[in-house]
C-alpha cells in the first residue's frame, strides 16, 4: 500500500526567504543559506529582537527578485532557508557556542551563509566559525554603537559586548559608531579595531574606499540594523540619530563585495514595530541586497 | 558520497500548531491536520484576515499541551501542520474549489481537518468536501452574521454570502446571530436554517442543549470569530457587541462533540491587530480545544 | 447656460450614519438628527475625543439597517447627519451655548437628536435645550463617573462636572456609577440625583426597572462609553472596571424606550485607540440601537 | 410655510481639503477639484490603503494655506472636495471605468484634478480621459515600483500592472524606479517609458532637468507615494528602501509645473499607519504643493 | 550662606502612586507601602513587563481616592511610593533575594506592602520573607497559570516555576487556573497546594467562600494580571481566555480581607499594550482596592 | 529611637536624565537642571505632548555619557532632574508665569537650564526669565512653524503664538521654517525677528554660520522638535515634510554653543508614539548633546 501523502497545492512559505518562489530549493545545491537565530536574552530597553527574523521572512516574499543594480536575478544560485533556532533556553553562552558549530556546518558545505538575529551576541559565534575556515579574515561592523565593553551587567555576552568578544577570533572596522562609553575608548589602544565615527567620517569625501582599504582580502560582514539612519529603520531596540543613509549603506556593501572575498553576514537587531512594515521590508531588502552583490556582481 | 545534509539542531516552529512540541509529527501517523487557508479578498471595513494563520499559529507555541477540562493531552494522537494555501490568486471561485479539493483529500485519508481562515468564504468548499463523504452531515455555525446574502457587492462568494453558500451542501444551525439583513430575513423560510439570536436565545435556559438538539448526528463546525464578544475577541473584521462568553462557546463545543461525530471544523476571519497578542492566543487556545474535545473526551 | 453640476457616481459618504445608503436623507423629512459635536478640552489622561464622532460614523457604514430585536429596519424615517460642530475657538461655556442652541433648533423641527460626542460637558447645554422644551424632563445617565463636582481644575465645565452643570436643569438617574470623590458625595444629599452604584445595584435583580421607574415620563439619555465593561469599550479617556454588560446596556435602554418618551440621547467620549475598530464599531451599533428602539418598538 | 432647514453653525468639514476653510467653495467657480477615489483591491502585503483619503483629508486641515515657496496662498483659486467613490463593488476594470468617466467630467468643466488613491490601478483610467482631452500628453510617474507587468495573479488591472494599462493612452517618464522584474526589463524595448532609477540616477546632476526634459508639453503627473523615501512616507503597501526626499520631490515637481502645463494629478497608496499622523500630513502637504505650484507659480 | 534649594511649585509625581496627591507622604509614618520590582528576564511569547509598574502608577493618577464600595477614602493612612528597584543586572537568583531583603525590611517597620511586578519570579522571595516573619501564612494566588514547573528552560527561577519555588516557604491556594502541564498535575500529590480551576469552580455556587475557607488566618496575596478574563486586562504576556470577572475578583478580595489578616500583596505580571490605557488602568485601581480593602472594611 | 527608613538597594530613576546614574546628584553642586514642564493645552490635531518629558527622560536613561563628538563625559558637571511641573489646572497665562517664576530661580542659582515640553507656549515664560537676567539675550528658535499669531483661536497663549509673544522679550532668529500663516507673513516688517526659510536656506553653503552670526552674545535655544526632518522626528503634533537632519541640527547647535555663551535651552512638543520609541530616544538623545556642547566643548 503506498504510503498516504499529504495533498499538493500552491503554497505560501512564509518563513522562506523571497517567500513566493515557485520551487523552494534544496539544501544541497542551495549556494546560499539563511539561518534565523533569534537570539533574545539581555537586550535592554526595548526587548522584541525575537520577532525579528520572522518579520523579516515575511516581509521577504514581497522583495523584487530582480536587482536593477546588479542587473540580474540571483535567486536562482539557490537560497535555502532554514528553520529558526530555539535558543530560549541554556545560557547566552550556549547559544553563541551552538550558533558556531551551526554556522560551522555551513561553511564546511561552501555557502554563503546570512544569519538573522535576533542579539547581536550571536556574531562571536559566527566569526569564530568563520575565522577558523578562513585565516585572516577581517570582520566589517555596521553598527552605531561599538558594543566594546568587556563586560554589561556582568555578563561578558551581552550585546553591549559583542564586539569585544568578536575580536577575540578577527580583527574588526567600524563603521557609523555614535554610542561608545568612556570605559570602551579607554581600552580602544590595546584591540584590534578600526573606528569610522559617524559624526565626523563623512569629512574625508573618501571615507568608504578608506573603511573598505581596513579590510583584509577575507570578510565577514555584521549588520546591526542600528547603523542604519533610524528615520528608515526605527525598529531596533537602541535607535541613535545619526547613521549611515540607504545610499552609503549600498554603496559601502558593494565596494566590499566588488573588492573582498565575503564568505557570510549577519543581519541583527530587528525588533520590529507593531503595524509598521517599512523597516521589516527595508531589512528583508537588504538581505536580498548581499544575496545579489555576492552572486550577482561580476568580481 | 553521502548527501550533504543542513544542520541539526533545536529548531522552533513558528508555523507549526504548538510550535514547540520536540518531534513534529508525519502526516500519515497523524489524526488530525491543521489546514492554514487565508484567502482575503472581500471582507469589508478591516482588511488583513491574511495573517490570521501565521499569527494563530506563531501564538499556538504558547498553548499548554495539557488539558485541565478533559484531563488529558491529546497532542501524541499526531497534529499535523500544512504550509499556508496560496490564495491570491485566481477567483475567490477558484479559491473555493481548491480548500474543497484539498480538504477532501484530507477527509479521505481519514484525518480530523481544522482549517484556519482568513475569509469565511471558504467554508461551503469545505462544507461541500465534508457532505460528499458524510451524507446527513449538518453545521454548527458560530458567528455574529448570518452570511446568507445570495450574493454581495455583485459576488456570490462574498465573505456575507458564505452561509448561502453552505447551505447548498448541508443544513445549518446558527448560533449567536446579531447581525442580519432585510433581505436575508425575507429569505429565511425557503432555507434550511435554524437560527439562535443572540439577543433572546438565552432566555431559554436550555438553549445550548436546543442548538446541539437541532444537528443531526455527523456535524461539521465553522466558528466565525466575530462569534465571541468582542472583549475577549477584538481581532475581526466587523465586530459586533454581543456574542458567546468563553464558558458559553466552551460548553456549547464540548456537548456538541459528546453527543456528536464532528468530522471537521474551521475557524476562521481572525484579524490580527498590530502588537495586541491576546485575540491571537484566545484563537489558537480555541483550536487546542477543538483537538480536547475531539480527541480526549469519552463519548 | 446650465449651471455646471459635479459629476455624479456612487459615492460612499464616510461621515453619514449609516454611510452606505444610497439615497442620503434630507434635512426636512427626516425623523433623526445625528449631530457630531466633539469638544475636546479638558478631557485628562488619556486625550483624543476630538476624533470620536469621525471615527463612530466611519464605523457605522458597517451596521446592518435590519435588527433583528425590534424586528425591523428603521433607517426610512429618515437619518440625517449635520457636519461636524467645530468647537476648537472660545472658551467651553462658548461651547455649551452653541451646543444648546443649535439642538433647541432640531428639537424645535420635530426631531429625534442623537448627539455624538466629544466630552461630557455637552451635555448640560443638550439637557437645557430639551428641558426648555419638555417640562418635567428627567435624564438618564450611564456612566462610570458621578461628574458631580462643581469644579475640577479651577473650570466650572469640566467633563468631571458634566452631570452637576446637567442638574441645573433636570433630576438625573445615574447608573454604574464606580468612581466619586468625597467632595460628590459629601453634595449628594443636596442634589436631585437618584445614583444606582455599579459595586452594588446588581444585588436588587429588579435594578433595571427600579432605574427607569424613578424617571419621569419625558427622558433625555446620556450615554458616557466609560459607562459600559471596558472589556468591550476600552477606547474611553479614563476607562473603570466593572460597568454594564451589552445585555445589561441593550435592556435598560430598551426598557426605558419601551415606557418613557425618549426625546433625545447623546453617547460621548468615545477616544478611539489606533487600529482597534471594536469599540467604534460597539459605539455605532449602540447609536443604531438607540434609533431602531425610537422608531422600531412599538409601545 | 418655509422649508425646515437644518441649523446654521461654525462647522469643521473633515473630510474638505483644507477642512477649515470659513466658506467652503462651490464646484463652478472652483479651479481645482478633489476626487478621493479608494479602490482598495488587489494590493499585496499590507492592506488599507481604503483609508487613504479619508486620513489625508482629515490631515489637510492642518495644512497652512500660505506657502512660502510660491509666496502666496492659492486657496481662493477655489478647491472643491468631492465626495468619495464608492468603488467596492464590481470589478476594477469597472473602477477604471468610472474613474475614466468622472475624470472626464471634471476636465470637460476646466478644472485642475487632482485625485486621491486608493491603488494605482486608477491611473490608467485617469490618464485616458486626460489622453483624450489633451493629444499629446506624456505622464511622470514618481514610484518606487514600474508598475510595468502585464498581468498579476491572473489579473490586468493590479497595482503591478497600472502603468502598463497607462501606456495604452500615453507615454510615460518613470522617476525613483528600484523595483522591478525580469519580466519586465524584457518587455522594456517595446514601450514608450523612459525610466530614472533610483540607484543610478543621482549620478548626473542635472537628472532632475533631463527627467523634465523628457516630457512633453502637456503633462499628467501620478505619484504612488512609495516613491518618496520611507522613513518620510513609511505609510504605503510595498515601502522600499531608496526613493526622492522632500528636496528632491519639490524640486522636481517645481520644475515640472515651471516649464509644463500639467492638466492632472494623483496621489496613491496612502495606507495609513494607526497612531501615526506624519505620512498623512506629508501626503496632505504634498497635495497643497501641487495646488500651490500650478496656481501659484509664474510661469 | 544658606543652601541652594530647588524651586517648589506644585508638582505631578508620575511615579507616585495615586500621582496628584497634594502632599506625598514620607515613609516613616506610612501604613502601606508600594514597591515597584519590575523584574523582566525570562518572560516567554510577548516581552514587556518591565514597563508595568511604571505604567500602572502613571495610571494610578487618575483613580478616585475614595471608593464607594468600602464607603470611605483610605489614602490619608499613607500610601509611600519607593523608587524603581535596579533588577537588570545579576542573576534570577540574585534579584529574588535582593526582594525578599527589601520586603523584608519593610514588613519588620509593620507596613502593608503592595509589591508591583515585573515577573512572577519575585513572589517566592517577598513570600519567603512574609512566612519567616508571620509563621502559619499561607498564601492565595490569583492566575491562569499554575507556575508549579520544577524548572522551565533550564531555570528554577523562571516565572513558570513562581508558585513552586513560593511553596517551598507556605502553602498557597490557587484560583482561575487554566493553563497546567501534566508534569505539573504529577507532582500535584506531593504539593501543598489546592487548585480551583477555572473551568469547573463555579460549578459550586459557594467557591469563594470554599478558597477563602481553604486559607490560613494570616494571608499573603499574589495576583498575576492573567487571572482576570483577557477582555478586561489582555495587558499580559500569556493571556488565556477565561478567568476572573471584576465582580468575582473584587468579591473574592473583599471576602479574603474580611475574614483573614492580609500582611502582603503583589500584583504582577503588566505588560502593557502600546496605546492601550485600559489595562493600566484597571491594575492601577485593583491595587487602590486592596488598600481599601485593607484600610477601609470594618473588621 | 532613630527615625524607620525606607530600604536601601540599587534603583533605577526612570524620571530621571540618565536615569541609570549609580548616584542621582544633589541639587546645589549641580550645574545644569532640567524641567519638565509639559504644558498640555491648546495643540491642535494630534494631542498628547503631556506625556512627552516623561517618555523623554525614561528614554534617556539608555543614553551613552561618554560623546566621541566631544571627547568627553559631562555628567560629572553634575545634572539635576526636577519633578515634573503640575499645569493642568490655571490658565495658561498662569502657566506661562509660574514657568516664568522657577526657570528665573534656577537662573539665579547659576544653573544651565533645559526645560522640556509640553506646549511651545511656555518658551516665552522662560525667555522672559533669561532676558532679565541677561540683558541683550537673543533666541535662536528651530521649528517647522514660525509660531507668529498674534491670536490663535482667541488665545493669546496658543503655542501658534508662542514666538509671537516670545518678541516681547528677545530678538529672535528662526531657523527650518517651512509653515508660515499670510497673517504672520504681514506682520513680518515689524517684528524683531530673521526667519531662515527651510526651503530656500541652503541655498546660501554658509547658511548655518549666517545664522549663528544673527545672533548676539548671549543666547536662549528653543527647540520645536517639528524643526527635524519627520522621518526622525514624526512624533510631534503638526509635522512638517522638510526640516534639518541630525547632521545639519548638530552642526548648528555646535557653532552656536562655540561661539556664544548659551544661558537656557528647552526642548518642547515631544508627542510619543504609542510602541515607536526611537523619537523619544532621539529627544533624549538631543538634550543631552545639549549638555555636552554647553560643558564638554572648549570655548
Amino acid at each position: 500500500m503506498p504510503p498516504v501523502r499529504p495533498p499538493r497545492y500552491d503554497a505560501a512559505q512564509p518563513l522562506q526567504f523571497g517567500g513566493a518562489l515557485p520551487d523552494p530549493p534544496a539544501y544541497e545545491p542551495s549556494a546560499a543559506v539563511v539561518l534565523p537565530a533569534p537570539l533574545d536574552r539581555t537586550t535592554s530597553y526595548v526587548p522584541g529582537t525575537r520577532n525579528g527574523p520572522r518579520e523579516l521572512l515575511a516581509a521577504s516574499s514581497q522583495v523584487e527578485l530582480w536587482d536593477e543594480e546588479v542587473g540580474g536575478d540571483v535567486h536562482d544560485v539557490g537560497v535555502f532557508t532554514l528553520p529558526e533556532m530555539d535558543l530560549t533556553s541554556g545560557s547566552v553562552d550556549d547559544a553563541v557556542r551552538a550558533v558556531e558549530r551551526v554556522g560551522g556546518e555551513i561553511l564546511d558545505a561552501g555557502k554563503f551563509l546570512v544569519t538573522l538575529g535576533g542579539e547581536h551576541s550571536i556574531t562571536s559565534g559566527l566569526v569564530a566559525a568563520a575565522a577558523k575556515r578562513h585565516p585572516g579574515l577581517t570582520v566589517l561592523q555596521i553598527d552605531a554603537h561599538a558594543d566594546l565593553r568587556d563586560s554589561y551587567q556582568s555578563q561578558r555576552h551581552s550585546h553591549a559586548c559583542a564586539m569585544r568578544r568578536t575580536l577575540e577570533h578577527a580583527p574588526v572596522v567600524q563603521v557609523a559608531i555614535r554610542n561608545i562609553s568612556a570605559e570602551e575608548v579607554d581600552a580602544l589602544p590595546g584591540l584590534r579595531t578600526r573606528i569610522f565615527y559617524d559624526w565626523n567620517m563623512r569629512d574625508d569625501p573618501q571615507w568608504i574606499d578608506r573603511a573598505v582599504d581596513a579590510l583584509s582580502s577575507t570578510v565577514y560582514i555584521t549588520i546591526d540594523l542600528d547603523g542604519i539612519e533610524p528615520g528608515l529603520m526605527p525598529a531596533v531596540g537602541t535607535p541613535e540619530p545619526g547613521g549611515l543613509s540607504w545610499r552609503e549603506l549600498t554603496t559601502l556593501l558593494r565596494r566590499t563585495f566588488e573588492r573582498k572575498a565575503v564568505v557570510a553576514c549577519d543581519v541583527v537587531e530587528l525588533c520590529p514595530i507593531p503595524g509598521m512594515a517599512s523597516p521589516n521590508f527595508a531589512a528583508a531588502r537588504l538581505v536580498y541586497k548581499l544575496l545579489s552583490y555576492k552572486f550577482g556582481l561580476r568580481r
